[in-house]
């Protein structure tokens, strides 16, 4: 099968360079084109990134001239890196030009009509896109990952979801360096250093929960009735996001209950199948001091999710601590997951 | 005034070099004895002591001969940065001599007749020690200050307690290498990393939470009726421990509320004239990413607690992030504050 | 005495804040003017600053209104913490003006007549001045201090130098964060990460070496003979810059020679008084595994240089590390002694 | 093939499990042995080991029962991952006992008859067995790998002294907490800080030069004519030591000519098809900034070694900086390519 032609739009950033080392050797998708900002357009990339994947950059992808991101014909699906800003132009852009736009970008994930998508969660929000595509008039169109620690929570969450129904939600996250991108937060104001604030995280967090969370009904998408609150903090780690938990059901679970449901997920067969899924999504643990940010957040190749310490909740029903790689189930990885999803579901 | 002959017990760890270092000029208190391990005793101090304070080791002090952990008689006072289960054994038999024992470890904290205080919050608690001493025939006695996560959130919980009335609260806690002792956490387990969980702290921030914002009838302390869920993390920072909280109140307050009790808070004029007291005890911050671990947590010598980022909470009533430095407020400066009311209240 | 008025200039950046914060309660000079970018003139300086020293900002200099890098007159002495290009135009506005430019930038320190110094190592060449003021026309005048490892590593050597004349000279230097200003290093560069690479560090710490250990001859320095190899390294560490020597010199000491020689070191009795002096300037270590870092970087408040590991080379004649606060003894603090040192020498 | 069976002795420690984790699919070796401090005998090695390597424990050896460290005739092979004062003993018994030991411990890397060994550097060394077991009457016999910081370094230099001549060397060192083992340095002592001193390594690495450089001189290893001066630092980073080094040569290179040199170098026919050998054992690097810890320490799946910043030094010849994980290419797999270059060569 001759692989897919692909773009990657903002390929030179922290999540653009994990585009480019996940689908270097991808046997789906082959890169055609990478963009980035006018000043660095006409170079080849290799001349321009500052690589900083510790796989070695590919010799035929350092030789890639850069283009602005405009769409060229010459991709039929275009990965976003983009800033939310940019995407919020970009993206429609390439949809209306017929390309399928997977996009990490914040731009569009709350929009009526976008599917945002966790394979192994809400494969069937897919739908949407066929509403979009009428809708906007657009032969391509844009779905989207959810931000990075809401991809790790929600993985973890879903099953407990679907078997129990989550009512009340109160969530601490730890993430970091790598989430706020290159060169992002100064080293000065992470060694040895907390931040207990991340801009916009906080709300980004609930509302693409009860969207992941929701239910398709016809041709939208009904929130799930969740309420979230969330305290989101910076640590001093490389790669890695940790969000831990306290959450009321609507059916009280035992922990064995919950350990239950949390080893038995699986995605459909379609999307097991996918070569960036990870078997098991969750990996669960029952070792008291795990999951740890840098031991686990590697397994299942950067795509599964590690879920520890489940425990009983004074306040809600159930306690738990769950750990995913930011950059690839929590951006790149998710987006490459999505694409290969539109594949297999034949809208690409 | 002559100053009064204090032990130290455990002299050596990391919060008893904290506790020599805050004592060392102390106005009020003088080293006459310094007790460690059985391998030490017969040593100066200066010879067997890792000194790690960034402070110099007053040599008066190095010169001291290292003593077994038994009252001597010239010492009337003995801080006790003891392991529990030594403090089990030692801290009574110096109660039982005659000394005050003023605790850092947690052997007695949730003792019914052992005062666990924090001066600018429940002072009053301090009329057990009368009971204690009439039921145990001691004619010194034993009071203790909280674990250094407990201390840091109770500082910035009991004015809104008081004003509002806590009644369901959800803490995650980002807590520092310090807090483990010296060797404590091995380095490859901090280096770039999040471990969630430390063993029985949860259950002992809950429960001392009843205890200190519990109402004193005659002889007993009522425990509060708050029920509290805790997520604990060990983060990669040297000192300092992070609490962010979610909590729901019998009175909802609005923000600007919260603030100005936070903003208002102070200790009775007793112990707001303690040497060890800072002013304010709670430094209100507007900053959007304040308090922050390395900048704030040397406010107040260490003694004072910064909150931030009080806002509306989704599932409660309000979310704030509260910050001290762990073996100051929340160990050894905590002790020292406390043997000072002693000294006010004309018990030592 | 009435304070000597004294302006600030690039006061928002990591070492112009640094100033700020040595210079609040300083008991020679009185912070008038500070001087910021032009997107930031007219407004206050609490306003503007990002605040990042753990001592609070004076709410009398928070008040000031910062105004362009120009002499307004009210300014009888300005410290430049300006990047070098800027200090190249703007330091010699303010020495025409009449004022005295105590420099933390590189821009003018191997000019021939202006004066590098540290104090306890060369004060004789501030007569330099002289010579500048009558060459250039000035009526002010411009004296630097040096980069940061260079004041750290010189201060260790300079009794070395004065007793056994230092030949040869390789060095491996492990720099903090702080050294590169704020925002300076990404968080993603520094977290368990060692980066070998400064830029123009190197070829600055082996020239800057020469002029400080130089000798005044008549008008001019003549540059010490020494060969100097530098290695740089920029490691995860806050604040605290570390030096490891490997030395040859002409006249082969044995070790406790070389221990003597830095124990006894002194400034001139004029330099000792000043109030920014540490004594002594050298505090000489013997245990194994110091000077560490975060130990010792405070010592004398940041202006004493800690030197340990003293011991024979194979390859030249003694190994040593030394360790100090680049923004203090390194930066903003060498400033403000070389400002004393002007006031005492009848300049200021 | 059959796979030759293989015991590790030290299975548990930081060295131990990562000799398990290279082993676990290895094309040549099987483990049939592991071995553990006398409290931990006869219990299964995954219910006694607290994994950290991020690759999971294949479960056919978690069910393995460990046994003490004596030889049991199960294994052809002893991989020895000892503490050097039980090496002394142990080794010898597995050796008398017709085992060849392949150590990392440093008990008998000095001792004449013992090849130390890193394969495309002095793969001729391994005749010295032929000696030691003649003279010692053994039928297994031991060979050693270098000391992690030695291996970095020598499989760097290696190439520039054949073609050069090394005579005098200052070197540097930036070592990771993983050097130490587990639970080795404090979190206290690494977080924000530096260390100058790693007992004995200093020393080590003089030595071990001298001898890996040395020449095999029928029966003798006629060491090196080469003075090194060495410096050590334990910087906060988790795995991967830098060396940044200034050499003095016989013949003095361009920095063209030892690129050249570099770039050239390749072991042995025989050692280029091991499994473990990478392919180049030396990556050069032309990047300013390069090479660093954390992206450059996995390169040739950690056996690699990255060499950069080659440039002219006034004090010596050339500078340059070497990079590589002092776990795999300092350790474990160094002596995983020692035992297969003891398979290619006949001798297992």
């Amino acid at each position: 099968m001759p692989r897919l032609p692909v773009a990657i739009l903002g390929a030179t950033g922290a999540v653009g360079q994990k585009f480019v080392a996940l689908l270097a050797e991808h046997p789906w998708f082959e890169i055609v084109q990478l963009s980035a900002s006018a000043d660095r357009v006409g170079r080849r990339y290799g001349d321009v990134v500052r690589w900083r994947e510790t796989t070695p950059l590919p010799p035929e992808l350092a030789r890639i001239v850069m283009t602005e991101a405009v769409p060229t014909g010459a991709a039929r699906l275009a990965f976003s890196a983009l800033d939310a800003a940019v995407a919020r132009e970009v993206e429609p852009a390439f949809a209306r030009a017929g390309a399928l736009v997977v996009s990490n970008a914040s731009a569009f994930r709350m929009a009526a009509d976008v599917p945002l998508l966790i394979p192994e969660v809400n494969a069937d929000h897919l739908a949407l896109l066929d509403t979009q595509r009428r809708v906007r008039g657009w032969s391509g169109g844009i779905i989207a990952n959810p931000n990075c620690s809401t991809a790790i929570l929600i993985t973890a969450l879903a099953p407990l979801h679907r078997a129990f129904g989550v009512r009340r939600l109160t969530v601490a996250t730890l993430q970091a360096a790598s989430g706020a991108g290159y060169p992002g937060v100064p080293s000065l104001d992470l060694l040895d250093n907390v931040i207990p604030w991340i801009g916009g995280e906080e709300e980004k967090l609930a509302e693409e929960t009860r969207k992941l969370l929701g239910t398709l009904e016809e041709t939208v998408v009904r929130a799930a009735p969740i309420t979230a609150s969330v305290m989101v903090h910076r640590v001093p780690v490389t790669d890695g996001h940790m969000v831990s938990a306290s959450v009321e059901f609507q059916t009280a679970p035992s922990v064995d209950d919950a350990l239950q449901a949390l080893r038995a997920f699986r995605g459909s067969e379609r999307v097991a199948g996918l070569p960036t899924s990870p078997l098991p999504p969750i990996e669960v643990e029952m070792r008291d001091d795990r999951p740890q940010t840098r031991l686990d957040r590697d397994r299942g190749m950067g795509m599964a999710v590690t879920v520890g310490r489940v425990r009983p909740c004074p306040v809600g029903h159930l306690r738990f601590t769950a750990l995913g790689h930011n950059l690839v189930r929590g951006a790149a990885g998710a987006a490459v997951q999505n694409a290969e999803l539109l594949v297999a579901a034949g809208y690409a």
